[in-house]
């Protein structure tokens, strides 16, 4: 059975040299990485390399990286740590209406503490104004917490920009979270400015339940985890050494091959609007030359949900906009919405995300089903 | 070489079939739980029957049992949640002078906020006893956390006991760090009175980086990690589900084992009380009839540190009292100190923890080892 799998923002499938890496580490570097013995030594020994790896893939110091269990405790870390820790200097925060949920729940839970958040509007496009932000800088400010690529529609935020302006406020934390970015941009993976940059290895075929927070070396910040004093008593728990080896050499594997993919994946998206813009029952909801893995649009009439059964149906699997919010009860996009998308159209939404597996022969294949699909619709409508 | 491994309560080897489970998981279950399409309903149904798979080992229902990230997180989980939830009920918790870090970490960190917490002492045996527990309690006693068993010594606590106490107290939170525990119990799991119960899978041949907390349905707990709403709300993230369908294994394999493995690990303890009760050099930390899996010792004028090197170049790996604390600064064993032993005594402390795959014939090369030990340190003395 044809089985294609556009839903790589929800999770990718795991790298099979990765899986390798992961096996091995398993199999023969089973100490724990404080005990004294050599055991321990080997296990720390190999620890620390892959710290070294993924600081040389990001230009940091090592000591600048913390193993975290994936994207949403990087996110929590990033912001309550740096509430507890400045939350006397100032309470209020900067973030934008399009963030992941594990920011804007982060962020609620500081509102319900006393703490002021300033949710930047975002255009069209999904993007929010380096301008805006300055407007919204206050005295008080403490954090600036931007993603760099939008999960639902791949809304590339203008990270540098920001970081510009800030250069003007050098006490103020500026946290990205970075988890649906890596690979996606050609030029810097980390702007100067940033002090914080959470990423997951799952989104880059990776394992899950590990990931990463960049913080740098000077900026403070309060542990979320207290324990036996790991990461630089930053974040304590017996360390995940497998699946931190894999995420190291997931991640060398995507920066290695990151721009043939974006071009694979930026040709996907031409051939995908050239389709949908010669009929108007598609709205497409992706800007063009922003993330090319995301790509989010609707037809008319068919819900997200109905969209993303009948794709099943012929094998394809794609998500309503994002898979977190697939369960839940309240399905409305946050981002479609804060974007001015009407609500029915935010209704029909559905986006495919491409990975490193898919082809030029799945678009096709894809573009068949659609003609199917508008043909099968536009009968029961 | 020679390579003897009684170091399992820092960490234990992956169990072969748990690692295949993890495999399998890995390659066939790729989909996002919180996808609506059939990969993330098959991935979300394979969660599910692990949830349910340990509820039944526990005899607890399926949505008791939340995953995290390894025992750390879990024990951090249960005291900031609980005091979240509660701290305006009231602010005094009742725990131990012996417990792991990740829950003396957190209860300091939690008295930085204003709670209040008592630390019961113990006896020579390292128990904290349940008239003790009675007295500390207060009109404001929101929470009690004491661990099952003690992972430098292997006390086990008089849990059912001051289960028993609070069943007087029905609004106070009793939670139990149970992450040296699992299997070491012939009679009930988790006493009925328990509200909260934490464990770690690689304690336990699992993999490392996922944990598990128990909690009471009844039980209101604030989230550390706030996201997506995974894990009915309490804990965010994509689900790790290789490592929590691997730990589920894990979890029945130790408990189908359990009787045998403890009887064994008893011998194992009997053979080297009865070799160290005939030179007075030796000094047994450990109590007898407590847990079979962890025995700590010292011989006269030896440090640490200096034995386990030692044992070590002779292929045998332990630890000094507790892997956690072994790479740190402040040495001192803060469970020794607590059982009233004499500082220099507790700096000669060595701590051997068997695992499933220890054999009496590995206890007799280390008594051989011994032998070879006392005679040379004597000499340099
Ligand atoms: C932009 C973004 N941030 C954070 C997360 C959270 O990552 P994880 O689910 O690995 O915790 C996700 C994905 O779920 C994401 O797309
Ligand atoms: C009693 C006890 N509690 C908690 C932990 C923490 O578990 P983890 O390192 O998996 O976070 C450990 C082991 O390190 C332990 O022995």
């Amino acid at each position: 059975m044809t089985e294609i799998y556009f839903d790589n923002s929800a999770t990718t499938k795991l790298d099979s040299q990765v899986l390798k890496s992961m096996l091995t580490t398993m199999e023969t570097y089973y100490g724990n990485p404080s005990s004294l013995h050599d055991l321990g030594n080997q296990a720390n020994k190999l620890l620390q390399s892959a710290r070294q790896q993924i600081a040389d893939l990001f230009a940091c110091q090592a000591k600048e990286i913390i193993f975290t269990s994936g994207g949403t405790e990087s996110n929590n870390f990033a912001l309550k740590g740096t509430a507890m820790e400045k939350g006397n200097f100032g309470r209020h925060i900067i973030s934008s209406q399009v963030e992941h949920p594990s920011v804007r729940r982060s962020l609620e839970h500081l509102q319900r503490q006393g703490f002021d958040v300033t949710y930047l509007p975002v255009n069209k496009q999904g993007l929010v104004s380096a301008d805006d932000l300055r407007a919204a800088l206050r005295d008080d400010t403490i954090l600036v917490s931007i993603m760099a690529v939008n999960n639902e529609v791949g809304a590339i935020q203008p990270i540098a920009e920001i970081g510009e302006v800030l250069n003007d406020y050098p006490s103020i934390h500026y946290h990205v979270d970075g988890v649906q970015s890596l690979g996606k941009f050609t030029d810097i993976l980390i702007h100067p400015r940033v002090d914080l940059f959470s990423l997951s290895a799952h989104k880059f075929n990776g394992p899950r339940g590990v990931g990463i927070l960049y913080k740098q070396a000077n900026r403070k910040l309060s542990p979320l985890l207290d324990g036996g004093g790991q990461e630089g008593q930053l974040r304590s728990s017996t360390e995940n050494l497998a699946g931190i080896v894999a995420m190291a050499k997931a991640m060398r594997l995507t920066m290695e091959n990151a721009s043939q993919e974006n071009a694979n994946h930026k040709q996907f998206q031409e051939k995908i609007r050239a389709y949908m813009s010669k009929n108007s029952d598609f709205k497409i909801f992706s800007a063009p030359n922003q993330a090319p893995h995301v790509f989010c649009f609707a037809l008319r009439g068919v819900r997200g949900e109905v969209m993303v059964h009948a794709l099943e149906n012929e094998g394809i699997y794609a998500s309503t906009t994002s898979a977190c919010s697939s369960r839940a009860t309240d399905q409305a996009s946050s981002t479609l919405k804060a974007m001015g998308v009407a609500g029915d159209w935010a209704s029909y939404a559905c986006r495919l995300s491409f990975g490193s597996d898919n082809t030029m022969e799945e678009i096709d294949y894809f573009l068949q089903v659609m003609d199917k699909l508008v043909a099968k619709f536009a009968k029961i409508q």
